[in-house]
């Protein structure tokens, strides 16, 4: 047995999620049964999709259960493996986040290299994250050298990464972000070519001055009015990598679409939602390329680290409120 | 010299094309110069496309101009050609409509063989209209035999091709129309699987109806209320071709857009803008496929034939009122 606190949804949230829709609950773990490994986790993943799955509608990942843990991506080190599957000791990468302690299934653990990189980049630049800005920029948005490229919560876990590998294949690059700070992370730290913050007027007039010859490529984090702005300056054939829409994920009622959808005729556009879990034969590419930028020091990853599992529904909620920059996580304990 | 009538553009329209938007001029064409040729104009073709070219903005193809002739597609006999580049007697189909005789740049005009279908079938099923639905429903949305297919103004030019080639191809095909003779039309000559009335109620309620298990392509001839009832109805992986979106030709301000628009990252959905012009080397395919399938009674077309060239006005308003059963055409004279 394991005493371990694990954060349960206590209510589904309406709108913005507060604390009181989850709960810090402690349990009793069993010791695990064949084919299960006991981890013990480092760090938790916080990622905006887990909004809708804390509604009741079917998605692509079914919603989570009224007085059951959160799940999420986690790292952490194994302390128990009663059929040796995984050696103890090791530390994996897994999807049940959200707890101190957790029962994984062994064919649900991934061995990380941490030679390579810190646990914590498994669960980013390494990880979801880092792969989402890979796949729909090079695989969704088939990226060109030379397109101009617009990626909105561009100081974010994913739009951190897709700027970088846009810039690195030769590409001019345009950020939206939420401050001053996060813009001046992007500006002089990621070398992006122009950015700006989305809450100084108008997404359509900060994107035209940053892109006067408009834009071939929208990477869309954020939906909403960035999504329209996106759509009247891509040029003739531009691609939009549609990967999420967070402006929208605690919205009561859904806000009008863009108005201006009649340019996808005129400048024969091409949108596309993905999920990167249709792509997974591009991993290896993605553990080569990236893996290799970051060694070479061509990639910057920032965390946002909130102390404690009793503080995760907090980390939640700041990320709605754009107080991340680059990948939110909770630090949980020594993994 | 040749006396002709020809239409201009009198003013530019706001919302609705009305009658003193349009002027029926008397001209004097002087004889053809090096190059050009003259040709009397049998069939002019009237298309939805043309309601932007009124405004004075940019597009893929120039605006109209006030005191100029508008232009079009038509069919009609060669009766001069100076330097014998096209033979005297020859039907060719041009740009150059809206005018009972027009002179045309020899490479401006294309033979057509009316021993294989009517000259006016080479403005609609052979032309433009028929290119328009191949393109969109083979090369856009990558039809697939069994796929569930939903067009809209599918008792149009247009539609009424689309729906049919996708039947050629397998297809479960649910059309949506502007009348109950449309409808009557689509399900009792065309075979279609279902088709309703767009005007009997809400698009998502009939399509929900004719499409319980969803959809895999929309052909959008409409825009508006019809795509958001599309993406609601499209399942995983869906395809739109998005080819037009005549319910907002006449709008003086756009409407909201689609308010479901993150179904687009949810189902992994696809949406493309296209003109044909891009994909001129798919002519000898439909020339092909479309012509082969004519020949053998597989396509039905209908005419709707407005008489005489002071009518034309009232031919290209009457199409976004919906008067007409597949392709709108005016009858100049005899070719």
């Amino acid at each position: 047995m394991t005493a371990s606190r694990e954060v349960h949804l206590a209510a589904r949230p309406v709108g913005e999620p507060k604390r009181s829709d989850f709960e810090l609950v402690e349990v009793e773990l069993p010791d695990p049964g064949p084919g299960e490994l006991l981890v013990r986790n480092a760090w938790m993943s916080v990622d905006p999709y887990m909004r809708g799955r804390m509604n009741d509608v079917k998605s692509y990942v079914p919603p989570f259960q009224i007085g059951s843990p959160l799940e999420g991506g986690a790292v952490g080190e194994v302390l128990a493996s009663p059929d040796d599957r995984v050696p103890v000791g090791q530390q994996v990468m897994h999807m049940l986040g959200w707890r101190e302690y957790a029962l994984v299934p062994a064919e649900g653990a991934r061995p990380i290299d941490t030679a390579l990189a810190p646990a914590a980049a498994y669960l980013g630049v390494l990880g979801v994250t880092g792969f989402t800005a890979y796949v729909g920029l090079f695989e969704i948005a088939k990226l060109r050298e030379g397109d101009v490229v617009f990626v909105s919560a561009a100081a974010g876990a994913v739009g951190s990464i897709a700027g970088q590998l846009a810039k690195i294949k030769g590409c001019r690059v345009i950020g939206s972000a939420g401050s001053a700070e996060k813009v001046d992370y992007l500006i002089n730290v990621l070398g992006f070519d122009a950015a700006f913050n989305y809450r100084d007027g108008p997404v359509r007039d900060s994107l035209r001055r940053a892109a006067p010859d408009g834009i071939d490529v929208y990477f869309d984090n954020v939906g909403g009015e960035h999504l329209e702005a996106a759509l009247e300056c891509l040029r003739d054939f531009g691609r939009v990598a549609m990967c999420g829409a967070i402006s929208l994920y605690n919205a009561t009622e859904l806000p009008p679409g863009p108005r201006n959808i009649p340019e996808v005729v005129r400048k024969r556009l091409m949108l596309r939602g993905f999920i990167i879990t249709d792509h997974m034969q591009l991993m290896g590419d993605f553990v080569r390329d990236v893996g290799g930028w970051l060694q070479a020091g061509k990639i910057d990853y920032r965390e946002t680290v909130v102390e404690g599992i009793e503080r995760a529904p907090e980390a939640l909620i700041g990320l709605f409120r754009g107080q991340n920059l680059g990948k939110m996580l909770v630090h949980i304990g020594d993994g």
